[in-house]
Formats: C-alpha cells, structure tokens, sequence
C-alpha cells in the first residue's frame, strides 16, 4: 500500500424527501446564488422543492449551465456575483452544474484570470462556501475537491484543494425518476470508469481497496440495468446514487495505483467533438486495456475473474473475455463502445493526439508509459 | 437502503513516517496535553518520534491510561488540563488512550459531573480539539465520534456528536511490530465484529455496504494471520490497520439496518470480569448468531457463502459451517469463544443479565427482540 492521506469533510444527507434538509443546511442571513442547468429542475418539482426549503433568504439564480461547463459562461456567474456581493452557493444539478459551482466559487476572489486557475495552476486566495443538491448520479463531484471546465477546445480539470469540498450534499435517489435513459447510461459508465481507474493498474497491495472498487463495479452492473428498465425502482436508483459517489469520494483510491488516461484521452473527445463525458470513456476504456494489456495484466485477470466471474482458465482467454463483457455492459446500457459512432475517423486521430499532447505534454498511465504511439493505437483500436 | 448522513471530517495520514507530520498537524501556539498508555511508547521508539514533531511546543503529559479506561483517572487528567489551560489533546495510543481524550476533551467544560454526558445523554458547551496518532489497529476510534468509558462496573459509551472527531489520525503501520500476539489478535476480531454488527441483520437493498463489509471481513481473514505470524511484514500491518479503521468510521454502516448487541453484552463482560473487549465479543457473536439464526438467516447464508465460500446446499448447515468457521478463525489468532476459558459459569448469568438491564433497559437487536430470555440463552449456549 502506498503512504496516504485521506480528508473528506463532506456532510452527505441521503435520501427520499431530503432537499428539505437545506433549510437548516443553507446559512439563513448570506446572500446566496442558486446554480442550475438546462431548467430539468423547474419541470420535475426540484427547483419547488429547493424554493420552499430556502424560504425567506435572499437568492439570486443563475441558470443555463451546460454539459461540460463553459469557462464564459461561468464568468457571467463571476460578475454577477461580485456585483451582488453573494456569500454562498447553492448547485442544483450534476456533476457539471457541481463543477461549474466549484469554479464559480474560487474565481469570484481569484484577482486576474480565474482560467489561470486551470492553465497554470494559479491558487485562489478565497473560496466561497457552497453547497449542493445532486439531480444526476456519475460524477462524483457532490463529494470530491476536483472539477473540470471547458474554454473552447480547453477542457481543464483543477481540484484536490480542500475548500473546493462543498459543505453538504443532499442526494435523494427519487429525484433522478425523471432522466433520460441516456443520462442514466452515461452516469452508470461514468463511475464504472471512475472505478477502473482507480483499480486496473498493477498490484500494490491493496486488497480491501481492490474489494471496495470491485464491489462498487458489482453493484453497477447489477443494478445499473434496473435504473434503465425499471421504472421509478427507488432501491437501484439509491444504490446506483451511492455507489457513483463512493467511486470518486477518495475511498478506493487511498493507497491504491491510479491510471486516469482513460479520462485524459476521453477529455480532448469532449473538447473536439463534444461526444458526451461518459461515452468518450466508453469508447476509450476497453481499447486501452488491451493496448496496456501486458503492464495490467495481474489486475486485468483478477478483474474478469472477480467482477465478471470469468472461468476461461488460460489468461489472455479469461482477461479478453472480461474486457468483452465489459463492452458488452456498456452497449446494454445504451452507451456505445465504438468511434466510428460519433464520424470519428482515422485521419482525425493525429488531431486529437496533438491536443492531448498541448494539455498534458508528459506520458500518461500509472507506469507513464503512453506516449503518442500508444495514443494513437489505442484510438485506431477504438475506431 | 435506508435514509442517512454520513459525516466525517478527520484528516487521515497513512502509512510509513508519517508520524513526523505532526509538526504541521499540532497547533504551534497552543498549550498542548500529550495522552497516553501504560508507557509502552517509550518503549518502541514511538514517543521519541512524537516529541521530536512536538518540537518547541509547551506539552503537558499525561500517562497511565488503562484499556476500558477508568472515570477516575481521566478526572486527574481533566482537573490538570483545567489548571493549566489545555488548549490542544494528542492521544498516542489504541482505542483506549484515543476514548479517553474524547472524554476528557468533551469534559474539561463540562459543568457538573462529566458522567452524566454518558448516564444522562448531558451535552458538553465545548469539546477540545484534538488529534491521535494510533498505535493498535482495533477499534476505530481514530476514525469515528464514539467513545466508550468505564466508572466501577458501569461501562458506557457516548458520542455521535461530531465535535469528538479527531482533527487528525496519523496511521503508521510499522509501529504495530512491537504488539504482542494477544494486541494483535484482539484488534482484529474487533474490527471483524464491528463489522459483523453493521452487517448480519436483515436484507435492506444495501448491496454496496453489504460487498465493503464482506471486503473488510475477507481481508481480516486473509491478512489477520499474517500479522500474528509473519514478523515485521509491513503490508498485512496496513492492511490490517486500514481494515480497522475502514469497519467503523461510518461509510460500511451508511443506510444499512445495524445490530450492536454483541458489544452491549460484550461490555458487561468486561465490566464483571475484566475480560478484554475483543474477548468477549469472539465468546458472546457465535452463540447470539446462532440463537439469533432465524432472523438473521438471509444475511448468515450470504456470510457463509460470500465471505467463508461455504458450498453445502442445505442453507442451516451452510449457516451453521459460517459460525463454525468464523469461530475457527478467532480461535486460531489466539482468541478463545468461550466463556469458561475465563471461569464466568452459569450461576453468573442473572448477574450479567441484571447488569446489562440497569444500563440498557430496551431489548437489543436489529429487531429489538433480544429479551433476558434471549440473553441468557445466549450466555448458556457462550459457556
């Protein structure tokens, strides 16, 4: 096990009939911003929800937050916020309107441009308090210090600064009744992800982190199917809610060997051809494993035996297999495992990689040892 | 699953010299009270490490800190952090010197007899801040808001307030090499009953607590051995003393139904007769499953099967060769299951039985059916 430290202040309140808690959670006298997306909430009985518990505060909203929050966009939020000297922050949302909250919060005391922030790692002196109520299970970002904001082509991640916690998170499963199969899908792949890259790496010695991230694998694939074709399932809608929280809150990841290229090669997706977060780790996930198949090889069979309960007995068989049935999942949820889906195309792959390399100019992977070529396999491999 | 909060603001700091961190941990400018065991950490190079990160800083210490630590002597302490305006507490020790500094944290303030934060439910104006570094992997106190206290025959727990969470828990595996087999055995059937309480009720849709407690409890099997056999191995000591923490700072408890009825029987136990608080959790868990066994019989079937790997067809013979096992197991870390190994016999029993009724008036139990009756078969079938 790798030397860690685990800090995690996130007041989690879980549960039917709980955004009611905000009206103790939610100071009474700052003036305070409510943060929101595309207007879902005014239609499923959220933003009234939210309302009633706020009550007599005084709050301004800012709503129009998109998928892959845009860096102009959450200026806008800045300067209205500056100008109306808010104190708090309240998201209403998923993990974009979260992140997008988190971004707001540190830029608003940021002096210069907030988007140094991301480009060169510039610290905020300030950070307001917010809080948050999560509408759409995959992030994780209801109880994590990260965030990722786009600026064009730009889609930066910043983060693992500890007043980027929010100070509470109220999670009710019979909220998210209302999405969209393919926000479902997505939000089930998105923490599958999530997990794989704090699990799939090479053997560290971590077995209760290695159990913790399988169960977490587990219950996605048992219960992720039930979100899309059970209607109104309260019990799968809470388990898939807590384990998409549990797959990115620190806990399987203290001591354990991190990847996370999946996400770095998925994030110039996004950012060129605005394929949904999820479904850009869809696509990347099982070409990468086979691509590192040798370096993960110990992690990748004890995967297909243990979460896919494979018994091919020769290795590459049973480690082939589990990345299959991993494919397999995907596409049941309605999430595609190919490029060629979104007009990918080959010659479009030097683009990407150049992209990725302006971002992250070292390797990636937990032995950063993916460099241009292996960028390139992996995306030919995924067409 | 059901409703939850879960809170839990103690910074961790794991793994190999991170003892020295409490130089940034410790408050510079504030008078501080180092708390602490039998005097064991002169022994082992623990203490020179802390006072070393102590540096300058004006410290008061303050030692002899029993196992089930006693009323009386955390007075002392109190009446001396009083004198002297403590500002800070740094426990160095197990559960018991981490206990011991959440109550006397919680009763420097105290204005009346501090027992009765722990007979009468009174809350404390204020709690000490205070930080652990943790020397027995066992009972999770460097992780959680409860402490356990003992005045005479009366052993009560108080907390669930979450002012009595350490500010930080510095874990360092490698301290754990001078603990005798007897340390080491106790801690770790306490963090595999911890488990077992939060775990082996009933069925409440609670897959993903259900597959982090099944992985703390396997993990326990496989590296609890390892700790008492293999000497100086540093990876089973981490697993292990992460494993303890991990089975009760709340995340395996979280929406799932809890049962607690070993502990509160254990605890008379060791009030009465002195027997170690691991002890008599491994004599008083196999017979209350077995009497239990109807009520708990969904869950005690998964146990046999998932942790233990039980393959008989018939569910009581699978159930009854998961008791069997786990009783096994205690048994070969050198922890007996039975009463009279400690000459507790069967004309004792009204007495535990009254004692437990004066401090626990309610039946015990998931299901709030563990009568005297069941209590007393209980302890019959422990002989």
């Amino acid at each position: 096990m790798q030397n860690f430290e685990f800090y995690n202040p996130v007041k989690i309140v879980f549960g039917k009939g709980q955004i009611q808690q905000i009206e103790t959670l939610v100071p009474q006298r700052k003036k305070s911003m409510l943060l929101y997306g595309g207007g879902s909430i005014k239609n499923n009985g959220v933003y009234e929800q939210v309302m009633s518990a706020l009550g007599e505060r005084e709050v301004i909203e800012f709503g129009g937050i998109t998928p892959n929050p845009q860096y102009d966009k959450l200026m806008e939020a800045v300067e209205i916020a500056r100008k109306e000297g808010v104190e708090f922050l309240l998201a209403v949302g998923g993990g974009s309107v979260i992140d997008a909250t988190k971004f707001i919060a540190a830029a608003i005391n940021f002096d210069g441009d907030p988007w140094e922030m991301l480009s060169e790692h510039k610290r905020t002196p300030k950070v307001l308090p917010f809080g948050a109520v999560l509408t759409l299970p995959a992030t994780g970002s209801e109880m994590n210090c990260f965030s990722v904001v786009s600026r064009g082509v730009d889609k930066l991640g910043f983060g693992g600064d500890p007043r980027l916690f929010a100070q509470f998170s109220i999670l009710d499963p019979s909220v998210t009744y209302t999405l969209s199969e393919r926000q479902l899908g997505n939000g089930v792949v998105d923490a599958f992800v999530h997990t794989i890259e704090q699990y799939l790496t090479y053997p560290a010695n971590t077995p209760l982190q290695d159990r913790f991230a399988e169960g977490i694998l587990q219950t996605l694939i048992e219960e992720g199917p039930k979100v899309i074709h059970v209607k109104d399932h309260y019990e799968s809608r809470a388990n898939i809610m807590w384990s998409a929280t549990m797959a990115l809150n620190g806990v399987i990841g203290a001591g354990a060997v991190h990847d996370w290229s999946t996400h770095m090669i998925g994030h110039e997706l996004t950012a060129l051809y605005g394929i949904d977060h999820a479904r850009t780790l869809a696509v990347v996930l099982p070409s990468l494993l086979r691509v590192q198949k040798d370096v993960k090889k110990d992690k990748l069979l004890q995967f297909a035996r243990r979460v896919w309960n494979v018994q091919a007995t020769d290795a590459d068989k049973a480690i082939e297999e589990g990345i299959l049935l991993t494919e397999d999942f995907f596409n049941s949820l309605g999430v595609p495992t190919r490029l060629g889906v979104y007009k990918v195309k080959e010659e479009d792959i030097e683009t990407i990689v150049q992209s990725l390399r302006k971002h992250i100019p070292a390797n990636l992977g937990e032995n950063k040892d993916i460099d241009d070529e292996k960028v390139q396999k992996i995306l030919k491999l995924a067409l």
